[in-house]
């Protein structure tokens, strides 16, 4: 991400780094803020990050290398000895350093827990077990929690105490003897009350919680919804195991908002950016669509060549239009179910139930009626282009309106249909991509418009 | 959004609205989460919705409000007298309260701010200047500050009286006289700090800031960069004018993901949910760009006639194998595009800048081997069915498969050079839609075809 600010920084810091200039070094780690200076470092070499950072103290040290890319985290990591890293990790918050174990090797991850204390080594255990995509997988273990049966003023004590162990102090969580969530206050609340105040009086009871083993995505839309900071993640018995953060969800939803552009493509989501991710990744991830795709359309063309066989007199009219006839039916179809997808997506609170069809039965019936408006609009133009322009008889610019009509309306129907369905049954409706149905509604249209051609004819 | 929790409410809703249950719609009002209540609303009609609320004091009343659906919203104060709709716009946070109000004809909001208190006139006007998209139009004004020369101590008692006017205490910004930003303090450190230090001492200095005038994408892009709460939005002398918070942030991410969802698949993007959109803009939205790509479609069977009409002997081997042909270009297309339009949308903190085309020229590179390698992939199989499948000559089979890698190639490189040039125009790049990008490949396709075939045979 360079940008104007550190393309200025960048030359300075390598000079520095050539002319050992210790002080301008442990000027740029300590006052710049730890983001841009990840940034900068991205752009060196392993060395070069090293030396750098050596002239930060351990936190600050740590803050900046949780900033930068898990790629390079990983690529770091591996140059450093076993002791080096375990005190990185100890020192790192507990969301990011279960990123940065995950990816490391069976072996690498075991020999560096072996010298993390006990009680941190369960901890982590127990992040790296949840699956990924989980709520488990992004929350923090380190939360601010307080018992039921304290006055505000000891409150404001304790976290104070645990404020330098604790990802957020504004959401307080209270919790019964055996960890279970019993409310929450926040610190807001705390300052506005009065010191002998008991937090039993003052706190939320009715908490909105998730599980550990929630989606991720339910786990944003809920803070969307609710414009939290922060949501509290409980196990199956209801004890608070962690909480996820707003800059956790923005993440997820930038995440998921890149996926689904490239489902949408035909493209099976990258785990890393574009630019970072290997180009036989890239290649797999890609080929593996097209090829598909490609099969279908090869299909289509066994279609075609059916058709052909037997009626050579409509080869000139079906060869010039097909193409404006499988694009009207493969965009039609586009829309609607881009249209679908996204209004599912932007409700994924919802559980796949019984009454799908029942909820959008007025939706698809309104569809179904901007089909058949959108498609006697284009019939029109088409009809009159074909006759018009093209000196085409009234016959052939019939058979040509009457197939855009009926391609339109399907398309519309299919594209609407098909994710309705995926979600249905419980898959993502997302992996119903632009391609994929457009190369559903070829097939449709190739033997649409020969068969009206044939019949009119 | 009728989750169970919710449709398991609004029965019992109604029948305290049938009986005149007070105390029952009072404990709704007062006890349910005001998301929940506000979510159960929108499913009674007006006259209910008040008949409600007016179960609920002026602060809940609107905290519930805020919370309906903006479209709701404008719906429900149609019917409502200018003094109670005064009343309530004045109990409402800056930033919702202008949604509502730039919804709302000229005459009747004209005629509700004559009866608002002059210094909240003046605040709403101000933020109803401010352009739609701009962080002028999504900011609050209703931000905590402090003076720099003041203790912790004092610091604390200040915030507490600001605390019921300020959209989040968490942060507080440090103004001079002139109310330039001069620095920033959490609570957290608050909290932390010596009663007796001064916030001269303990703020930040450096803080990010971002101009009024810039746009909701970048402010959305900085919140996730640095995982701020808020960030603070001055005017060009650089005075503090208001903050712009994280779930406003989160707001924006989803909003311009569904808008980039929408013109990928050739959907003009919508202002509400599609639920809530008129029939009368969805067609429209949806028309305008069906007959465009119909009318670049008709060029095609223009282009396709020209050819057949001089190149009769060609004619069943391009109708069966176009679909194939056009589809390979197009999916290739589209991949590159989207992966191109998603990296630039993940970084839109970038200006677009003069070293654009020299930033990506490894990617392109990089871009173009992909390109190569897939095409030879596709063209291989593509070569083999048609050989052996549908039993056409090597020379057919060649001019297939030759085609095929042009196709993929050229695809490819329009699919990531076009976002790319529309960006160094200054344009959004996720105007160059799927379903674009296929229709301009199609006619480059179809020349293609027919050269190659010539050529060969």
């Amino acid at each position: 991400m360079p940008d104007a600010y550190q393309s200025l920084i960048l030359p300075d810091v390598q000079q520095m780094l050539m002319e050992g200039d210790r002080h301008g070094l442990s000027a740029f780690c300590n006052v710049v803020h730890s983001v841009v200076v990840a940034e900068i470092l991205e752009e060196l070499n392993d060395a070069q990050v090293w030396a750098v950072l050596d002239h930060a103290e351990l936190p600050r040290r740590v803050e900046i290398f949780e900033n930068l890319s898990l790629r390079r985290q990983v690529e770091l990591v591996e140059s450093l000895d076993s002791g080096r890293l375990s005190e990185l990790l100890e020192e790192m918050s507990a969301d990011d350093r279960v990123d940065l174990l995950s990816r490391l090797s069976q072996q690498r991850r075991e020999d560096v827990l072996r010298l993390i204390a006990r009680a941190e080594r369960n901890d982590i255990r127990r992040l790296l077990s949840y699956d990924e995509g989980s709520a488990g997988a992004i929350m923090t273990t380190e939360y601010a929690s307080l018992p039921a049966n304290i006055m505000v003023r000891d409150a404001i004590e304790r976290l104070r105490q645990q404020a330098p162990n604790s990802e957020t102090i504004y959401y307080v969580y209270i919790l019964n003897e055996n960890r279970r969530l019993e409310g929450m206050i926040s610190l807001r609340e705390l300052i506005l009350a009065r010191p002998e105040a008991r937090l039993s009086d003052l706190m939320q009871r009715d908490v909105m919680r998730l599980r550990v083993t929630d989606s991720q995505g339910a786990v944003a839309a809920e803070l969307a919804r609710y414009n939290f900071l922060a949501v509290p993640i409980v196990d199956a018995d209801d004890r608070l195991v962690g909480i996820v953060t707003h800059d956790d969800a923005l993440d997820v939803v930038q995440e998921q908002a890149t996926e689904d552009a490239y489902r949408q493509s035909g493209v099976q989501p990258l785990d890393d950016s574009y630019e970072d991710t290997p180009l036989t990744t890239v290649l797999w991830k890609r080929g593996i669509w097209l090829v598909f795709l490609s099969i279908m359309a090869l299909m289509n063309a066994r279609v075609l060549e059916h058709y052909t066989a037997s009626h050579r007199t409509l080869e000139a009219l079906i060869l010039v239009f097909l193409p404006l006839v499988m694009a009207s039916g493969g965009n039609a179809g586009s829309q609607s179910a881009t249209l679908f997808i996204r209004m599912m997506a932007l409700r994924s609170g919802d559980s796949p139930s019984d009454s799908l069809f029942g909820q959008h039965r007025l939706i698809l019936v309104r569809e179904l009626a901007v089909a058949l408006s959108l498609g006697m609009i284009l019939a029109l133009l088409d009809c009159l282009v074909a006759h018009f322009w093209f000196g085409r008889s009234l016959a052939e610019a019939a058979v040509i309106g009457a197939t855009i009509v009926s391609v339109v309306c399907l398309g519309t129907s299919i594209g609407a249909v098909l994710p309705l369905i995926l979600k249905r049954l419980g898959m993502d409706p997302a992996i119903m991509s632009n391609p994929l149905i457009a190369s559903i509604l070829d097939v449709l249209a190739v033997t649409m418009f020969f068969q009206i051609a044939i019949l009119m004819l």
